[in-house]
């Protein structure tokens, strides 16, 4: 290790965390379009932008070249609109920024001028009417479909992006700890008190935004899987299933507990303990190179066994960073295989229809020897008296 | 009017606004698909399905059909997957909901089984996978591309949205007053703290969520239209920046307003009055028939008239409603015609790079008489003392 990278601060597993290398990972993706056979590639994603660039604007589109030569990186071009011109300066001081009303248009211009040969697109991202804007604009290039290339590099997270979920998820954690303490959660307030309580704690504790709108569903409504907070009143007896994150540097945390309204019910505990007992089957089965259908697996049979996998209605769960959801899935039907510093969540449910469900989550990064628990809130039945 | 029209109750427009009639809205769009010559549409955007129908998942497909017949309704379908099968049958207890993994792909199967002809798809939206998604199904369907249809029918506003973005701007208004009062914009805060206590301002007076990342941009920042607020300290004599909104029933408000701590300076007097009278124009300028471009043009030329146009770097406002940015653009380049009933924001600013800059922005819709104004806050210059 150099002594500058040593100076830079590493962290535990002796990796620096505390600014994102953009160009490392631009070199990462040249490797990627070598092969993939395309001289260069046109990225239009806002979210892989900023995974590459560190641009946050709405408006923008970056040429990374696949070339693997010394000046390729000052050939890499950004672009944005006139709005954002101090912020692209600021943000990517270390790459060329056009500035044109039509940032994709401009860099395909760019891209015709240097006759660069096979550019290819985010197929997955980019509209039917855009291609045919590409094409129309008859700039010589060769359009080429390379769909997710810049996702399948963020399914692996760096030492500064787990620092960042680390933090998310920390807020998260923290914010419901808060809530219990101040006794927020309790009978005669509603699920969207509680929300916005929850929401409140979590930016009282480090949170930028949320990652998503917070799920509080009380009683039959914690059956229903996605349930939006509604003014329905929270009752003793309920279980309350909650399911939230915070925002930290861009990235996402992602949890669920179920707690319970005092003293449990027969039914109650025997439901939590079987998606508890499938949760842990599940984070154990997160390894270096376990298939994801393996993972989902291995959480599910749990279920199965106990007569109850029709209603676990959803999947295992999936990758999450500057993107709530994200790759891999871990499904059934998934057909990936995990990596080290993969960062994902496992999710189990069992939903009773009128009655009332249970989720258990946590956010967790696929490590040689066992994953890394990012979401440390305790996972047996909370109950609330 | 029928007595049961009536008994709904009228605004003052003599119009219902308690609930959204999705059965008219997809009424009106079959219109546009007689005029596009396609047999159905297939809706994919969630946004445009949440007007069609009111579902408020996050994956869905809608096949709407074009004829012209009384049992058409009964064959219009709606597709989720499992975790929303309660849901889709709280939300949109008219229409037939087939819940499946592939919700476009089953949409698309019902359709090839009743031998639909031509169906359009939303090509502004669907991803060049996607298309060939579909085409690669070989359904024996003619798909061809009809962007923007239920976008143009979202334009016009009805009278249930028209109560909602009042009350959305109403959450916003109230907001903002609550945060003067409260003495939490002054010099020693943060942009970041004073953003937040707005967010929370809103929520307290009946937001649901936020429009947007609230924007608080103080001193020089303020001259960056786009600022995402950090912990730069606010400082007497600054220009803040304020741009935000709240959602209210999934509609949006957006307003801006800039002030100034203690007493301005002649130079933030003089950029202030000028921004607030090419904001004036713009509004005059709002008429049913009135091209956008004109409405540009008439705040524009205020502030290219005092020579200030070069900094004056974006359009002038947008269409507001289910969400924060929709059709129509309002700029120079715009091709459009307004419509009674069209809700958009008008927001010149002329900024000085390094030094500050000004944003007044209003929602309103476009009325026969002169538009209604949604955003009530005052637009004199508001000095925090």
């Amino acid at each position: 290790m150099s002594a500058d990278h040593a100076s830079r601060g590493p962290d535990e597993h002796g990796l620096d965390n505390r600014r994102p290398d953009h160009a490392a990972r631009r070199g990462a993706l040249r490797g990627l379009l070598v092969e993939n056979e395309v001289d260069a590639l046109l990225v239009t994603d806002r979210v892989n932008i900023r995974y590459l660039t560190g641009f946050t604007g709405s408006n923008a589109a970056l040429l990374v070249h696949s070339w693997d030569m010394r000046e390729v990186e000052e050939r890499s071009v950004i672009g944005t609109d006139g709005r954002y011109r101090s912020q692209i300066a600021d943000q990517v001081p270390d790459l060329c920024a056009e500035i044109s009303k039509a940032p994709a248009r401009r860099i395909l211009e760019l891209a015709g001028e240097w006759k660069l040969g096979r550019v290819g697109y985010e197929s997955h991202v980019v509209t039917v009417d855009q291609h045919r804007g590409f094409v129309d604009q008859r700039t010589g290039l060769d359009f080429v479909a390379t769909p997710g290339l810049v996702e399948q590099l963020r399914t692996v997270k760096d030492a500064y992006e787990i620092e960042r979920l680390r933090l998310a998820c920390a807020a998260g954690d923290a914010g419901l700890a808060a809530l219990l303490e101040r006794g927020a959660l309790r009978p005669g307030r509603t699920e969207r008190q509680v929300a916005r309580d929850l929401e409140w704690a979590m930016f009282e504790h480090g949170a930028e935004a949320i990652s998503f709108e917070t799920i509080v569903a009380a009683g039959a409504n914690s059956a229903v899987p996605h349930h939006r907070p509604t003014d329905a009143v929270l009752v003793a007896g309920d279980f309350v299933k909650l399911d939230f994150g915070a925002v930290v540097g861009g990235y996402h945390s992602d949890m669920t507990r179920t707690l319970v309204l005092g003293p449990p019910a027969q039914w109650q505990r025997e439901v939590y303990a079987l998606v508890a007992e499938s949760q842990r089957a599940g984070c154990k089965a997160l390894r270096p190179g376990a298939k994801t259908a393996d993972v989902d697996a291995a959480a599910r049979s749990v279920i199965e066994a106990a007569g109850h996998g029709a209603l676990f209605v959803h999947g295992l769960g999936h990758g999450v960073g500057l993107q709530i959801h994200e790759a891999p899935g871990i499904a059934k039907s998934g057909t990936g295989t995990l990596l080290t510093g993969v960062a994902v969540t496992v999710e189990p449910g069992v939903y009773f229809p009128g009655r009332g469900g249970v989720r258990i989550e946590d956010t967790l990064v696929v490590r040689e020897g066992g994953p890394e628990l990012l979401t440390h809130t305790d996972k047996d039945l909370i109950v609330v008296e």
